[in-house]
C-alpha cells in the first residue's frame, strides 16, 4: 500500500486490514470479540478513554506509535488499579478522511507493541469518518480469586502509601515540549527521557496484580497530578493522606529540566498528571517495584510533610 | 442544576454526577469497573462503536434520550448477534465546552433506559472536551456454556436464514427526515413508526441468547444494509445465499412512505441499514421471535430470488 494514501483513498475495509495487519488478533473481525475462558472465579474488568487531537496528543509531538502505546498504557493503568490484568483492547477511531493509512497503521502497530507486554490483543474496534480525529480505547482485564479489588475507597488508616513508577516525568516532557517542540537542543538531550516520559509513558506491566497479591488495599494511577488523585483516594476513604517530601522530591532529571526551563520542579511532581503512576495504600511493607512515599492517617484531605501542598491543582477536563 | 447550563459551567465532576444520577450502577466510579462475577463456564463478549454528531445522528432529528437508546441498541445487537447476552456498558463523551449538561443527561437517560430492558449497567466512562461531539460506547456481555458463539463464518450449506427485527424502517425513517424533518405533516402521522425506527430503534431483548439456545450457527446484525451484511456473512462462510423476495418484501408501511416520498421501496430493504435485525442461519426451525427469509447453499454470493439483488451497495465508513 502507498504510504501517503489517505483512509477516503482507500475505504474502510483496507482501513480495516491495515490495522489488523498491524494488531492481529484471532478474536478479531466478528460483530463482537469473543475473549478466551477466564480463569474460574474470575471477574471482567472494563475501562475506556478518549483522546482527542490537539488535546491529548499533538502529531506533530507524537509518532502514531507513540500516541498507540499510551493510549494503551493509560488505559491498562487503569485496569492495573484495580489489581487486575489486562487481557485486551478495543480501539475506535474517527478520523477525517484525509488522514494518511501509515498514521492508523501506526497507532495500531503502538497499541500492539504495548499490549504484547501484558499478553493482551486488540480484540476489537470501529472506524468512522469525523471532522476531528478521536481516538477511543476500551481496555478489558480479569481480576482473578475472590480478594476484593483495589478501590478508591479501600485506603486505612496507620497504612503506607506506595508507589510504582516515575512522578512528574511526563509533565515536565510536556513543557519541553511546549519550549523546545519535538526537538530539543543538543546540550539537552539528557532531558530526552522526559520527553519520553511524556509522549510513551511506560508502567512495568502487572505490578497491580503484584500489589494486590501483597496485601495494597488502595490503588489509583496518577493521571490528573498526584495531589489530585490521592486527594480523591483520602476523599473517598475517609482518612488523611500524608506524603513525605523526601521521598517524593524532584529526582536530578527534573531538576535538570526545571533548571533549563527556569521553573519550580515540584509543579510538576505534586500538578502534573499522565504520568499513569500506580499509587496504594498497605498496611504491610512495599511491593516488589513499589517505594514508600506517604502514610495514612485519621482525618481528610492531603498534605506533604504535614502542609498545604504547594500546587494542588491538576488536569480539568472542561 | 439549571436546565441552559453547559459542561463548561459546571466542570468535569458536575458533569458525571448528572450521568451517574440519571444512568446509577454501584459498579461505576472507580479507575475501571469491576463486573459482578459470570456464570461459571462464560467468556466476555466485547464491541465498541463511535457515533460522531451529523454523521450518525443531527440532534435537531434525535433527542438526547433517543441518541443515548440508540447508541446501546447498536452495541447490544452486535453482542446479541455472538448469541451473547449484554450485561454492562461504558460511555465515552467528547463534547464541546457549550454542549449544554441536560443534553448529557438525556444521552445517559436514554441509555439507562434501554440498558434496564437487558438488566445491563452504564457501568463506567469518560469525559472529555472537544470541539466535535462524539459518543463512544463500549458494550460488554457473557457467553455462557461451552457452545460456540454465533460467527459470520458459520453458515452452512442447507440452513435456512432466519431474521428478528424489521428490514428497511430504520433507512426509510432516514429519508422521511431527510424530506420532512422531524415534523411529519398531519397527513403522514401514520408513517411515524418509521421514523422512531430511525431515531430509536428496538429489538427484542435477549433473541441472540434464544437463537443459540435454538442452534442457529451463524449471526449478524442488519447495521450496513441487508444485502451488505447478508454478503458478508456469506463471503466468511463460503456460502450463497438466496433471499426469499417474498419474506423480505416491503411491508405496508414501507410502501405508504414510498408513495409519499415517490421512490422504491425495496431500496430500503435490500440497502438501507440501522435496523439491527438480527440475521441468523440454521438447520431447525426458526427460533421463537425470528422468520424465515431465505436459504443458504453451496456457492458464493448473494441472490434475491436466484436474482443478482436491485440494490446492494450499503453503508459506506469513508
Amino acid at each position: 500500500m502507498n504510504l501517503s494514501q489517505t483512509l477516503a483513498d482507500v475505504g474502510e475495509q483496507a482501513v480495516i486490514r491495515e490495522i489488523t495487519a498491524a494488531a492481529p488478533s484471532s478474536l478479531n473481525g466478528d460483530d463482537a470479540a469473543v475473549l478466551f475462558a477466564a480463569p474460574p472465579n474470575s471477574r471482567t474488568v472494563a475501562s475506556t478513554d478518549l483522546m482527542v487531537d490537539g488535546r491529548h496528543f499533538l502529531r506533530e509531538w507524537s509518532t502514531p506509535r507513540e500516541i498507540g502505546k499510551k493510549a494503551i498504557l493509560r488505559n491498562f493503568a487503569d485496569i492495573e488499579a484495580m489489581g487486575a490484568r489486562p487481557v485486551a483492547a478495543l480501539l475506535a477511531i474517527a478520523a477525517p478522511g484525509d488522514t494518511p493509512v501509515s498514521f492508523v497503521r501506526g497507532v495500531a502497530k503502538g497499541i500492539a507493541e504495548h499490549c504484547s507486554f501484558y499478553n493482551a490483543e486488540l480484540v476489537g474496534g470501529d472506524i468512522t469518518k469525523s471532522d476531528l480525529l478521536v481516538i477511543n480505547i476500551t481496555a478489558i482485564g480479569f481480576l482473578g480469586g475472590s480478594r476484593a479489588a483495589l478501590t478508591l475507597d479501600a485506603a486505612r488508616t496507620g497504612q503506607k502509601v506506595v508507589a510504582h513508577g516515575a512522578i512528574g516525568h511526563a509533565a515536565a516532557g510536556l513543557s519541553l515540549l511546549q519550549r523546545f517542540g519535538r526537538d530539543l537542543p543538543a546540550e539537552h538531550a539528557d532531558l530526552y527521557p522526559l520527553i519520553d516520559a511524556h509522549c510513551a509513558p511506560w508502567l512495568s506491566p502487572g505490578r497491580g496484580v503484584i500489589a494486590r497479591a501483597a496485601e495494597v488495599t488502595a490503588m489509583t494511577d496518577n493521571s490528573d497530578g498526584l495531589i489530585q488523585d490521592c486527594g480523591t483516594m483520602a476523599q473517598r476513604s475517609g482518612v488523611h493522606i500524608d506524603l513525605d517530601a523526601d521521598a517524593i522530591q524532584p529526582d536530578p532529571l527534573l531538576h535538570a529540566a526545571a533548571a533549563v526551563l527556569d521553573c519550580d520542579p515540584w509543579q510538576w511532581v505534586l500538578a502534573g498528571g499522565e504520568d499513569h503512576t500506580l499509587i496504594g495504600t498497605t498496611a504491610k511493607q512495599a511491593p516488589s517495584g513499589f517505594r514508600e512515599i506517604g502514610t495514612v492517617s485519621r482525618g481528610s484531605g492531603i498534605t506533604v510533610d504535614g502542609q498545604r501542598p504547594r500546587y494542588a491543582e491538576g488536569w480539568a477536563g472542561f
